[in-house]
């Protein structure tokens, strides 16, 4: 018998857990039979290049489960009977998931000031503005066609609204459509579905938000990892893999990436659209923060860089509004929007209608140019806040500095885990992200993301203290114990 | 070179131009390699059991596109040069899809009564008390949370009313739990993302509507029609099946289905679910138009009769309420909801806030019940013309008895083809789908699907009318051409 588990040692699921659930979904599959032997510990361990312990661990969860029986000098043995005629056997049906996601959650600790979460502060919904809207659709003539069933391409005058902007803004040309979408990750799994194949490679930023990890992992594909440089996307780097790799697309968020902040430069964003271009290969932008530039000059998307007619750009009202209204929309090659479309159909037929009228009222009504801007004063106030607030953590930190969006990403100095320090964190009242929700192929123990968005000013300088307090004492003590052990007397 | 595509027969996409689609996907994919060459006509109609005509349109199509080229007395080469370093291929990349869904779309025809589309009358909607619902939810002091991130689960106040009205309705129980999706469609694509794996086996109704067979068709699902008998799902004939083959799932819409507006009696459902049970398969029970019952006694759900634990309900707002707003639920095992909830986060994060709110507050008012009541009405109305209508169609035709829904199932006389006589409808002023869009294994020429609840009933007694006239004419020209021609002269 072979096992030859997918083992992800970036992944939150500690080794022993990612093994015992491979084999528990062999057995369960019947792919393992009823009486077969497993491997012993340190055969297995060996061939996997694992501790030993790593694997008993995962045989003791089996045996825990009824699954695997173990026998003194004989080793294990698949134990486990296929359910016959008894019901529906969810556990075998779902098995191929994942565990639950383990993100830290505040909400029950309503004392944490909570860098976690990358959404905008909900004391600045302009509540007024937004009732105003949605009287303003109340009173329309046309709130029965709101009502009815739609079309999957979206709400038709919100939609022409939408391509009419992007034509002036030179980000749809004559061979371009654009579809609404429920936000940038409706957009991101419509095209996985018409795009990707299982085990397709995709080229994504490492690291990476959770929400794009989970997605594509869950569509079988394969996570290629681009390292960032300060620009974002390392280029040349892309370049050489792009020439040695065949990748089924490129997704990159060039303005304020999630998680570093990072925006990729003009002759950057240039240069990969030219290097995707020769490869062949499709560039997913996704650019849901790029309307949240607090300071520096603004930059043309790579869709309006590439006139092959190569890219698909998407956006959203989220980030920049409200997040609770699912609302984005997805600019690209007719081809490609004609088949979004499809899928958009069998997965939900069509986004809600209600929010899709309330938001066009609110942008052409002005009222979003306004709250951007307030949104841009607000953004501007707490990046400054968290920045300064760096430039006070233990020397040897390091972090990003974003012009805009809605995270940093800061980086530790050794020996500080992240992870290994979030316990004590939530304790003095911070939430973060560590690094390795976000991490593709490279781990960083030392990073975090810190998500300025949600806090207000004042909460961000103070938690970024506790911060900084916690790591200098992390590091005291890491001194501690690298000095050697007296003697025992 | 072999080809065996997979082509379907009941498709509204013709025979030579899937064909076509299949060639041409293995040759821009590089399966087929420049220089290959293709089987002759005559040889490759052989193999599949197609007329040769039907081959050398598709082979003329390939050659129109610069894909083969023919060569008097050698065959038709592939001629197709990949694409090197010139840009994206969508065309290849985009390969796998369907050609765009070919619905008869009656938008542009404003003369045609339309019974193609199964939604409400738009004159129904009670747009006051939808603005009085909307204004609540406006003046509600948790407007903000509203418009923040939300949950993967919905809207929690939303999903409490709804699962309390569940427990107490006997539909969920201590292991159940309930999600909120965008609508029923969105249920069956997630549960479809959890538990289907390439090339399951998952029996469906047939016929069924078009919505389930594409979505199950873009999983790469391979649809195990299960016939219908006068009373819905074929139970004897279903329990055969899952004896001789193994479902992954069984998906079936027991009140007023789509399209034939069957109901599932309540021996059936519990054989179903004893059926079901006893192979072990889960049943997803479709249930968007249960609350739509005109006449009759309600039944209770599958999932109320099935104390195992197999069953997942699905529910919506969208067809007794307001369809553009798209909020819909699932109720069923907490194993599978909590995977669904993994899976929503996934694909959309969560579903529009605002709609959640306003459908809440909607019910809780009480002016849902109230609409529901002035719906049965109507549909009553709208049902008994219908009914009666049909009492009238020539001779030989026969049509499902619904007790609720929106729509009933008409077998036109043979040897009318009704989707033959779609042309001739349309021009006369009516619209329907023909059952080829429904079928599934078991194709029905004669079959059409009559939405009725969107007409006013005159337009219904009127489009009914002429469907008569143009199938007694059709009928006559059948006659007249089965007389033998004469002689020539």
């Amino acid at each position: 018998m072979e096992i030859q588990p997918n083992l992800r040692h970036d992944s939150a699921t500690p080794l022993y857990r990612q093994l015992y659930e491979e084999i528990a979904g062999r057995i369960r599959s019947g792919e393992l039979e009823n009486g077969e032997r497993l491997p012993a510990t340190r055969e297995l361990a060996g061939q996997l290049g694992l501790n030993r312990t790593t694997v008993s661990a995962a045989y003791d969860l089996l045996e825990t489960d009824g699954l695997i029986s173990g026998q003194v000098g004989r080793g294990s043995f698949v134990t486990a009977h296929r359910p016959v005629a008894a019901g529906v056997d969810w556990a075998a049906l779902l098995e191929s998931g994942d565990t639950p996601a383990a993100f830290p959650s505040g909400s029950a600790d309503r004392e944490v000031i909570s860098f976690s979460t990358s959404r905008p502060a909900r004391d600045l919904f302009p509540l007024d503005d937004f009732r105003a809207s949605c009287a303003a659709v109340m009173a329309r003539r046309d709130l029965a066609d709101i009502l009815q069933l739609g079309s999957p391409s979206g709400y038709e005058p919100l939609r022409q609204y939408l391509l009419e902007g992007a034509r002036r803004q030179g980000l749809a040309g004559s061979r371009d459509d654009l579809i609404i979408t429920n936000g940038c990750q409706q957009a991101l799994d419509l095209i996985g579905r018409v795009l990707l194949r299982p085990a397709d490679a995709v080229g994504v930023e490492d690291p990476v938000y959770p929400g794009l990890k989970k997605l594509l992992a869950g569509m079988g594909a394969r996570l290629v990892g681009i390292p960032l440089s300060a620009e974002g996307v390392d280029v040349p780097q892309l370049t050489r893999l792009l020439e040695r790799q065949r990748l089924r697309c490129l997704i990159v968020t060039p303005n304020f990436q999630n998680p570093t902040g990072l925006t990729l430069s003009l002759p950057a964003r240039q240069s990969l659209s030219e290097a995707a271009r020769a490869a062949g290969v499709p560039v997913v932008e996704n650019d849901a923060y790029g309307e949240l530039r607090y300071w520096g000059e603004p930059l043309p998307a790579i869709k309006q860089l590439d006139a092959a007619g190569g890219t698909v750009l998407l956006r959203s009202f989220s980030k920049v509004s409200f997040p609770g209204l699912r609302v984005g929309w997805a600019v690209g090659p007719k081809a490609l929007i004609a088949r979004l479309r499809q899928a958009k159909e069998a997965s939900d037929l069509h986004t809600d209608q209600l929010s899709q009228a309330v938001l066009l009222e609110f942008a052409v009504s002005g009222k979003l140019e306004a709250h951007r801007t307030r949104v841009l004063a607000a953004g501007t106030e707490r990046l400054t806040a968290a920045l300064e607030a760096c430039g006070r953590l233990p020397a040897g930190t390091r972090w990003t500095r974003p012009e805009g969006g809605m995270n940093l990403w800061v980086r530790l100095p050794e020996p500080v885990d992240a992870a290994e320090l979030l316990p004590r964190a939530r304790e003095e009242g911070i939430a973060y992200l560590p690094g390795s929700y976000f991490s593709v192929s490279r781990l960083e123990r030392g990073a975090l993301r810190l998500s300025f968005a949600g806090p207000a000013p004042d909460q961000i300088r103070a938690g970024i203290e506790i911060l900084g307090r916690i790591v200098a004492d992390e590091l005291e003590n890491a001194a501690r114990n690298r000095e050697p052990a007296p003697a025992m007397v």
